[in-house]
């Protein structure tokens, strides 16, 4: 076994934005989640349950790991959120498209046996919302993964 | 307060990658976390204390979502480890260094007042690795942030 050189953990995953007043609306207004950051402040904060999503300008981001700005296309990342019950990302999905978010695939049976779809965030964030009955999620909802 | 859509977590987070077995052995044998997958599976997920971080073909992904392949350049997202302190960040790029892991920043006084560098997996996912003292970490290493 290699010595590790970090620990197994994850401390904050950064989605660059263009516009951060907007972003902070939607995950605070449309998705209900909650922040301590101000529409005014230059980066924002939503802690979920051990890690840290922050929202940063995506030029400043770029600049910030000394990176050319974003040229477009898919990004490369997707983050996802299980749900317990195939109801529940229905559910999920009607209130989403309720509040006008743009949903990118729609529900469905996935071929690994999942049921699963899409939506975005107002830069284009993709977040995948499945059922997996192979991963259990504990009462805080985190997946029992091995 | 409107009602909440989803609660405040996030299961996993998925990166695309070109070789998978490159970026299992990167995560494995290099960084020196752990995986139930093997270099012939078609995706591998790494348990990191209450998310799961996972890899994915990036096409493969790209599909998945619905989305057309990426195109290159930055990719707006950044994922970031939080150590216990400024010398513990210069350990852990003296490792990385060592074995040949591509250093973006090196580690630097951050103009937010922390200490903070930049590393690349084989696929370019950027990783920032800080000592932020605003943030307090508890035992398991998760910040304590509001």
């Amino acid at each position: 076994m290699p010595k590790s050189i970090l620990e197994p953990r994850v401390t904050l995953v950064t989605l660059g934005v263009k516009d951060l007043p907007r972003s902070i609306r939607f995950y605070r207004d449309v998705v209900g989640w909650t922040t301590s950051a101000a529409e005014t402040d230059p980066v924002a904060f939503f802690p979920l349950r051990g890690i840290v999503l922050g929202r940063f300008g995506e030029r400043s981001l770029a600049a910030d790991a000394k990176t050319r700005p974003r040229t477009g296309g898919f990004r490369g990342v997707t983050l996802a959120y299980n749900a317990r019950s195939r109801a529940a990302v229905d559910r999920i999905f009607a209130s989403l498209s309720e509040r006008g978010v743009r949903i990118v695939k729609r529900p469905q049976v996935a071929d690994w046996g999942g049921y699963s779809g899409y939506f975005a965030d107002p830069d284009g964030h993709l977040w995948e919302v499945a059922h997996n009955s192979f991963w259990k999620l504990d009462r805080g909802g985190r997946a029992l993964v091995t």
